[in-house]
């Protein structure tokens, strides 16, 4: 496969999802991948499987997915950037571009990722940040929260907090990290790991805000983990306060 | 008019604009304006004119744009504010409502506005904020437009700024503050007066962006003002990157 010439690039990426049916390519309807594929196709002259780091689900955004290419375009990075920009929606852009060295994979090479859950908190919604925040009402105990939230710190079978039909190997995942700040109105939830299983950040959430409601003691996340069954933990939050942050390498 | 039983309230109220032919009804499209009267009339029962604090133009936002209205219900002010919210599109919410003395007029009271306008000012556009800032690629000098900005401030006749189909009888205002912050990629511009002309803050703004981009020096300031003649400033900077953000009684 490999032959002189070609180059591998790596790609970071923005998307509002709220258009989009998140990033893998489907059938059912257009997704990040496809339209980055297709800017790349019309700019290069050549089909490009373009590897994200991971999938994002239907109306998640992305303020850094990476993703990786193999190509064997002759354009410089800077041209390239401007062109894929010229060509994609105004709802994707290129970040930044960078050839790389040949062994970089956007999925394979990745060490961990950070997600960012933001919830507007507020009697009344916000129309500058509806697309971007699960917006709830009742005042949330941010106490509790992270109270709750520390205990998912950690290496732990995250089978708990799985979407049903998310198949994977294994179900143990590192959290390295988790923050709650409040920013006025808003509360917002940065996780950090070395991967994350199917809906897991918005099932965390979900279980989280059940806490921070009053609905569950937040002394109940261990038992929670513990359980390792889905019907342990809350619901699933909406996707639209979901961005995948940054991927690091 | 004045019969026993009439209120007198005043609105609080954010809207994204993007979707509206701005505040005030009019025959080509939909207005802020009209969809608030619509919600009114469904939950009160009679026809109700809501009166603006001024016009936003077509696609400008606001966080914080001020409405009055007289009607005899005897709903409680939090069911009518709820109620609003429940009939109004996403878009536009109601912040606040609240019974107000019966000489209380939105447009007539008010003393003065804050407008605020922002700037995303980076090589690449952001897909986040792109329907809330004028993207600019090149970098703009934030010092000249302090200095430029700063010949704003105080009463002028603000002619050279006011678009050219803006029939008042004065065109004397007063600025009373013009500030403009970075943060980050981003320039905001806040501009508070006692009034303000059509399309002032956006004639205001393509100015200074003219001057940040050293297209114009910012010592041309005052023969811009002085000019008194609209063709002497910058072109209209366009009206998603403006935000009314309050109004002061």
């Amino acid at each position: 496969m490999q032959a002189a010439g070609w180059r591998n690039f790596k790609l970071v990426v923005a998307y509002e999802g709220t258009a989009y049916h998140g990033w893998q390519v489907q059938p059912n309807g257009i997704t990040v991948q496809e339209v980055i594929q297709g800017a790349l196709q019309r700019l290069t002259g050549a089909a490009t499987v373009v590897h994200g780091s991971g999938r994002t689900d239907a109306g998640v955004h992305a303020r850094g997915q990476v993703a990786s290419f193999r190509s064997r375009t002759g354009m410089p990075t800077a041209e390239l950037a401007r062109g894929l920009n010229a060509l994609l929606p105004a709802d994707v852009r290129v970040r930044s571009l960078a050839e790389v060295e040949p062994g970089f994979h956007a999925r394979k090479s990745a060490r961990s990722k950070t997600y960012l859950y933001c919830i507007h908190n507020h009697p009344v919604a916000d129309p500058f940040s509806r697309r971007f925040c699960w917006h709830l009402r009742r005042p949330l105990d941010a106490a509790a929260i992270i109270q709750a939230a520390g205990c998912l710190v950690g290496t732990h079978d995250f089978s708990s907090f799985k979407a049903a039909d998310g198949e994977t190997r294994s179900s143990v995942r590192t959290m390295f990290n988790v923050r709650c700040r409040r920013r006025g109105a808003y509360l917002l939830l940065l996780f950090k790991a070395d991967g994350f299983l199917k809906n897991m950040v918005r099932v965390m959430v979900g279980t989280l805000v059940e806490i921070g409601a009053g609905r569950r003691p937040p002394a109940e996340m261990p038992a929670i983990i513990a359980a390792v069954d889905r019907r342990a933990a809350g619901r699933t939050a909406p996707p639209h306060g979901l961005f995948l942050r940054t991927v690091h390498y």
